[in-house]
């Protein structure tokens, strides 16, 4: 199996699938998405973390490659059952991480193994997700990823780029943090753990942006509030994000990617707290 | 086979991808439409009753539910040789009951079964695509269409929603009708059944909108008016349609869906109708 | 194999899916596209030129039919190992060409061969990719490309419509040519080719537009010039573009497709030039 992302919009990919389906021996293809944040790994980054460990054991091509054709690296990554394909931009490593981890709690090594890959000329200097990262998708998934370090065209290197995800800050009653993605209904996803709603579903949070403060209801799922009305809510991957119902929180809120956000209970309800 | 439909933009769907392939053994996917208008069972059920019956029997996973983490139940249905899985907020019941009739044809029972899903506590209150729909699917692929009433986690009932089409008002040589979706093109799609038409092409009719009134020509196909002129056809569902040749008919005509259409010929016309 | 392409958007190309797959005995789906630039068989052209090749022996079913319904004619193409199959307005014959090339180098027939489908009524006069080509195609996937001949519903045709992209005119230090297509990162890709710019990578070059005269940096890729300046490079089919780095070359440029695009290299750089 191999799983296909990037930022290419349309018709790009289909070349890689053609790649793919060249040089493989009849591999499955799953689409993953097309339209990542273009030229923004922290994006992908965060999103095939998100995405990626519900698959089983796959080789997952991932291109979002604003760097195409610099001196930027080419890298395979194992991670557990998995190998991940694409540049060296940071972009692969925090999936690579999650994958890994699943995988350990299966007994597999918790560690990911990162590689050069060796490119001979490549076609173009504009488009590597078919001239490079497809051809050395398909070379990992006719390997296996068990004996993908038996590659020649991969070298295993020590040094690699990281996208790295800031945590929050989280004290009694009150968390500092940031955007971390604005997803396609709107809804802006920060760094603050789900967990720091607990106790306060069916009241209300402080949401301080450059948008502005507002108190707003802490609600289990969207249609808690009335269609057109900011929440916030933990969503589907542990962070608290803040939403409007049939609506768009980023706008409500003025948050993008990268912009901070502060969330604190009042004083009577931060009382109301087991201590 | 499981194909796949929801609102869900992207890439929410490929998550649901990664449970399908996890929870399934070696399932077949398509994707039908992960566009979906958002939020809106209606447009869910006429767009999966056109499509849904061109595919041979399959499960067909259906996610478009804006009370997702509420007390709105999970359904999985069974229509002939097919089963769809999805929220009980009525979109599944059309395309059900057109895929159970056309498996009638072929000696299958016409009638549909519906089945309340068991769930554990789901692992989020916000994506139940990937917690609820998409493992109730993975379960029903594997026990098989035929099979599904065994499975523990189904209970049948007889209680559930329906999206209901009203029918427009046909008279001779007039139409009450409404707008049941606009399309990806902008044709605005009517519950006005195409042989309301019949005799009348090559001449025109009266289109009575919020829009305004016109005169505008009944054609065969988009390209029998010129390029930019509004038309009214008999679209590939079997409904009228108020369309623009290569342009926007929803904006040529100020229609959406809910709106009402009125069709009139004119007596000198339909005087030349048979009787 | 079956791959698809079209300008449907969503959902009718589900509908496509779903009759190729109750028609043919369970063939492998590759979506290549289905935003190709609305009714524009000329661009559908370029890209089924672009991608196509990149697969391996295929039915290639592309659907960009703005006369759909008319008396146009639907078609059947073999091209090499590959068959196309669509409406013949010129959109299947380039890429066809490009596939009977690649398959020459093979050693198979470099020439195309052409045939009518002959279709009883159709369904519909307005969805002919459901009710016409995807028939046609789960009929040739069924029969295989080298016996397709043998098809009681295709006819051998000698005249048929055909896309013809115009050269540009270059001369020493000079080149006038138009833009083909716009990408979706705005790149505008011109029918220039690149070999027009060996040698000045790293210098400049005159561009004139409708949207003016300017001198811009020739660039190995994207990330040589700065983010949001436009540049000139050559893109992954071979052409020059003009571009911008993270931004739109359509917009800087004033370009989209049938724009004419003179680039020129001032008299001292050109005299750099080997004779």
């Amino acid at each position: 199996m191999i799983t296909l992302a990037s930022d290419f919009g349309s018709p790009y990919p289909a070349a890689m699938k053609g790649v793919l389906l060249s040089r493989a021996d009849d591999p499955r293809l799953v689409d993953v998405a097309h339209d990542l944040p273009r030229g923004d790994p922290r994006s992908a980054a965060f999103w095939l973390r998100f995405v990626l460990p519900e698959f089983p054991p796959a080789v997952h091509l991932a291109v979002v490659d604003p760097g195409v054709g610099t001196d930027r690296a080419a890298v395979a990554v194992r991670a557990g059952d998995h190998a991940l394909v694409g540049p060296d931009n940071g972009s692969l490593v925090p999936p690579a991480r999650a994958l890994a981890e699943a995988s350990a709690d299966a007994g597999a090594d918790p560690e990911i193994e990162v590689f050069a890959v060796r490119t001979d000329d490549p076609r173009s200097s504009t488009f590597h997700g078919r001239d490079v990262f497809a051809p050395a998708a398909a070379a990992v998934h006719e390997a296996g990823v068990e004996r993908m370090d038996a590659l020649d065209s991969l070298d295993p290197v020590d040094e690699y780029e990281s996208v790295l995800f800031s945590d929050a800050r989280v004290e009694t009653g009150r968390a500092v943090g940031e955007v971390l993605v604005v997803d396609d209904f709107g809804n802006a996803v920060t760094n603050v753990p789900g967990s720091f709603l607990d106790g306060h579903r069916g009241g209300s949070v402080t949401v301080r942006t450059s948008g502005g403060e507002a108190s707003v209801p802490v609600v289990e799922t969207f249609a808690d509030a009335p269609a057109g009305d900011p929440l916030v809510t933990v969503g589907s991957h542990g962070y608290v994000e803040c939403d409007v119902n049939r609506g768009r929180g980023d706008e409500a809120f003025d948050l993008a990617p990268g912009r901070s956000v502060v969330l604190s209970f009042d004083e009577e309800e931060t009382q109301l707290l087991p201590t």
